[in-house]
C-alpha cells in the first residue's frame, strides 16, 4: 500500500500533518481499505516515506490505538478487528434529515436581505446610536471587572440591571414592580419562549392577535400550544363571547401599538381583558415593544400597572430603543410568580454577560438612556411626518395610514383588489422592504389586512419621498389593472 | 378631597413629580376613590395646592384623558365613568400564580452559592484567562465596527466565527463539517433547547445517560419529550435490546467524558450507536463539553466524524475553554439538515452580538485560543494530579476515582452505605461544593452512582490537600457510624 496516497485532498487543509496522517489512516481502517490484521509500517520507515517527523507518526499510531483501531503487538502496530461492519454506515444521506413537525412549522413570511433596506421595520436609526460613548463605557466596565465576573452569574440577570430597569419602568411606563419581578433575557423572542414554556403546557390554548406578530406565533407553535388568532379592530384585540367559551392559558397582546396595524387597546378593552383573564386563570403577555416612542400626547402606561396584581407578564427589549445587536430584553412577572420563575430559571437559563449587563445598567442610571430616547423621539417624529406627507402625496385616497402615533413603523391599508404580497416582491427587487400586511394574518383572508408595514426609523426625511414614490408607482400600476 | 394625601409613599420614588401625580390620580379613579362625574380642581389651583409646576398638572390631566379616565368638559376636567367595575380586580394574588407542568418540572438538584466555591464543577480557572488581552481585542473590534454591526445580524451567527469554529473542529476534533453546518448559539443549554424543538415533537422518546447531565434532562422535559434514562457502565452509555424496542428520536451522549462519571464511550459502542441510530431514524446529540482538556494520550476524536454523514448533532461551548460569561456555544448539524435548520432559525433565533462573535473568531484564528488551551491543559493536569494524590492520601480505599483523564472535574465513588446527599449539605456548610452523584440519577437508586463530582480547575494545587481532607473527614465520620 502506498501510504502517501492516503494523504489526499479530502483531508482538512487546516489540520496538522500528524492529524492528517491520523485521519487518513483512520478513514482507511473504518472503510476497510486497511483490513484487520494488516501490519502498519514501522514509525521510522513510514516517517521516511512520507517525509514527516517520526514523532508525528508515533502520535498518529497512539491516537489510533486509543480508539481501539490498531493494537501495539510484539510484531508491530496491527490493524484491529472492527467490532462492527462499518461499510453499511456510509449512507449518502441520513434517514433523519427532517425537522420535527414544530421545527418545520416555523413561519417564514418574508424573504428579505439580511442588511436592512429602506422600510425594514423593527430596526432603529442605528447611525444615531452613540456608539463611541457606549464603547467607552463598555471598556471601562471591562477594566473594572473582577475575575468572578467571567463566571456564570445570576440566572435572573445582574441585580444592578434588574434594579435600573424596574426603576425606569415604574417611572415611565407605570409598571408596578420591584426588582425581584424583573428577569433579564436575550430579547423578546427569548422572553416569549420562556412564557410559553414556564406558563403553558403542550395543547393549552394560546391567543395571538390577528393580524399579529409572527414571533409570538412561532413561540406559541414551538411550544406546541393550541394557537388561536383573535380579531383586531380599531380599539385593539376584540375577543368575543365565543372566544371566551374556550378560555386561553396565554393571551399575547401589543396594547400600546398593535403589531402590525398600530391601534391602541382602549381602556375598556384593557379592563375587560384583565377581568376575564383573572376569572379564567389566563395570563396576559403584554409586549410593550415600542411604547417608548409614542409621540402624540404622553405615552400610554402599561396594562401591567392598570390594577394591582394584574395577571400580566410584561415584555420589553433594548433592540428598538438602543440597538438589536445588544441582544438584551426583559420580562416582568407578577409578584406571586417571581420566586417560581426564579427557581425554574436557575435550571434552564443560559447565564453570563455580566459586564455588558452592568454597562447597560449604568447607561440607564446615568440618564443616557432617557436622553437617547428623547433625541430619537424627535427624530422619529420628523421621519414619520415625512413618510405620512409622502404617502398622502403619492397615494392620495388609495391608502389609509394606520398606527403612526407610536413606534418606528406605520401601516398603510390598500383596497382588497391590490395584491400586497405580489407588490412586496416587486418592491424588494427595487430595493425596498415593504412587508405585506396579509402575511401577518393567522386566519382567513380579510380585506382589513391588505397593505404594507413600513419602517421609517432608518430613512432620513430627505430620502422619504423618493422611496414612497417608487412604492406608490408599483401599487398604481396594479390599481390601473396592469 | 385633599389631593396632597394622594401623593403618598406607595408611589414610585423614582418617578417624576408629574408622573407621580398622574399615577396617584389614576389609582384613585380606578379604585373609585374618585367617583365618576367628580370635577377635578383647575390645573392652576391644584398646582398651587401641591406646590408643583402647573405644567405638571396639565401633563397629568392629558395623560388621564388619553386613557379615557377623565374628560375635558366645558365645566373642567371631570372623572369619566369607568367602562367596568374595577373593584373586583384587586385580588391579592392572581389565580394564575402557578407554573406550567413543564415549568414546574425543572429539576433543581443542587442549592449552591452563586459564587463558585472549591470543587464547583464546570467552571474553568477564571483567574488564568487573559482578560486584558481579550478586552483589548474586543475594544479594537468595537472601534472597527460599522453602523450595520449594531443591527440584527445573521440568524446562524457571524460567518467569520462559523468558519473559525469549523476549521478548529476539523483540525482538532475530527469533526467532518463545512461552515454552513455550524450554528452559533448562546451556549449548550440553548443548543439543547434547539435540538429538542427542531428535531423532536412533544411525546417523542428521548434518551439521556443515567446518571447524566441535568441540563439535558431539563431541555428534553421542557420540550415535553418522553425522557428515558439509559444505564451507563465503564464503556459509556449501554442501551440494551429492550431499550431499542422502543427506538428514541434523540439520544443525548457525552462520549469523550461521560457526565458525571467520566467514562469514555468505546469504539464498539460508538459504531453500534451510530448504526442503530441510522436504522431507527434517531439523531445522536453529542455533547463534547470538555474534550479539549483530555490529557492522558491524544484527545479522542468526536463521534460526529467517525463515519461519513453520521446522524449526529455535535454541541460545543466556550464556557469551559474560555469563560462562562462569554455565553457563546455552537451546534454542528448533519449536512442534509443544515439548510432546514438555517431556514427555521431565521424565524426563532435571538440574533446579534456580531462584534463579540467577530472578536472570538479572531481569537481562534490568530492562535490565541489554542495557546490558551495548551496552557490550561498543563495547569489542569497539575491540579488533577494534586486532587487524585490528596484523595488517595485522605480517603485510602474508601473512594474510587473515576473520569480524571479529561475535563475539569472528576468523580469519586463511595460505598453505598455512605449518604452522599447528606454529606454534600454538610460540605456546603463548610464552604465546599461537593455535588452528590446520586442527584444525577434519573431512575431507581443504584450503588454505582453514590459519591461526589469534584471540580479541580479553580483550585490551586497548593490548596487541594486541605479541601480534600475536610471532605474526607465528613465522609469518615459517617463511615464510622456517627
Amino acid at each position: 500500500m502506498d501510504y502517501a496516497l492516503l494523504l489526499n485532498d479530502a483531508l482538512p487543509a487546516d489540520a496538522s500533518r500528524q492529524q492528517r496522517l491520523y485521519l487518513a489512516l483512520r478513514a482507511a481502517i473504518l472503510q476497510q481499505g486497511l483490513a484487520a490484521g494488516t501490519r502498519l509500517p514501522a514509525s521510522r520507515q513510514l516517517a521516511g516515506e512520507l517525509g514527516i517527523a517520526r514523532n508525528s507518526v508515533v502520535y498518529a499510531f497512539e491516537q489510533l490505538a486509543s480508539e481501539g483501531l490498531v493494537n501495539a503487538t510484539p510484531r508491530g502496530t496491527v490493524v484491529a478487528a472492527l467490532p462492527l461492519n462499518t461499510t453499511g454506515l456510509r449512507a449518502a444521506q441520513t434517514a433523519t434529515a427532517v425537522l420535527s413537525r414544530r421545527g418545520g412549522a416555523y413561519r417564514t413570511p418574508f424573504r428579505e436581505p439580511e442588511t436592512p433596506a429602506a422600510f425594514t421595520p423593527g430596526v432603529p436609526a442605528l447611525a444615531e446610536f452613540p456608539m463611541a460613548r457606549w464603547q467607552k463605557r463598555l471598556a471601562r466596565h471591562w477594566r473594572d471587572a473582577a475575575v468572578g465576573d467571567l463566571g456564570y452569574g445570576a440566572p435572573a440577570g445582574e441585580p444592578e440591571l434588574r434594579a435600573a430597569i424596574a426603576s425606569h419602568l415604574r417611572g415611565t411606563r407605570g409598571v408596578r414592580c420591584d426588582n425581584a419581578q424583573v428577569f433579564i433575557t436575550d430579547g423578546t423572542q427569548h422572553s416569549l419562549d420562556l412564557c410559553a414554556r414556564l406558563f403553558a403546557d403542550a395543547g393549552d390554548i394560546a391567543w395571538i392577535e390577528n393580524p399579529g406578530y409572527h414571533g409570538a406565533l412561532n413561540a406559541w407553535r414551538t411550544a406546541q400550544l393550541d394557537v388561536r388568532g383573535i380579531a383586531v379592530d380599531a380599539d385593539g384585540i376584540a375577543p368575543g363571547a365565543a372566544d371566551w367559551r374556550e378560555p386561553p392559558r396565554l393571551i399575547y397582546v401589543t396594547p400600546s401599538h398593535q403589531y402590525p396595524l398600530g391601534s391602541v387597546l382602549s381602556l375598556e378593552r384593557r379592563l375587560q381583558l384583565i377581568e376575564h383573564a383573572q376569572r379564567h386563570g389566563a395570563l396576559i403577555v403584554e409586549d410593550d415593544y415600542d411604547s417608548e416612542f409614542r409621540r402624540d400626547g404622553p405615552p400610554l402606561p402599561a396594562m401591567q400597572g392598570l390594577v394591582a396584581d394584574a395577571p400580566v407578564a410584561y415584555l420589553g427589549t433594548f433592540s428598538k430603543t438602543l440597538f438589536p445587536a445588544l441582544r438584551i430584553g426583559f420580562l416582568v412577572v407578577p409578584v406571586a410568580l417571581a420566586p417560581l420563575v426564579d427557581a425554574a430559571l436557575a435550571q434552564c437559563q443560559p447565564r453570563g454577560r455580566q459586564i455588558e449587563q452592568r454597562a447597560l445598567a449604568g447607561f440607564i442610571r446615568d440618564g443616557e438612556f432617557l436622553a437617547h430616547l428623547r433625541r430619537m423621539r424627535k427624530l422619529y417624529s420628523e421621519r414619520r411626518d415625512a413618510m405620512i406627507a409622502a404617502i398622502h402625496r403619492h397615494f392620495g385616497d388609495l391608502a389609509e395610514v394606520c398606527g403612526g402615533s407610536s413606534g418606528i413603523h406605520l401601516a398603510i391599508r390598500l383596497p382588497a383588489t391590490i395584491p400586497d404580497a405580489t407588490i412586496s416582491r416587486q418592491a424588494l427587487a427595487a430595493g425596498l422592504v415593504a412587508r405585506p400586511l396579509s402575511a401577518y394574518r393567522s386566519g382567513a383572508p380579510d380585506s382589513a389586512s391588505n397593505g404594507f408595514i413600513l419602517g421609517y426609523a432608518q430613512v432620513p426625511a430627505s430620502e422619504m419621498d423618493a422611496h414612497i414614490a417608487t412604492l406608490a408607482r408599483l401599487v398604481r400600476e396594479h390599481a390601473a389593472g396592469k
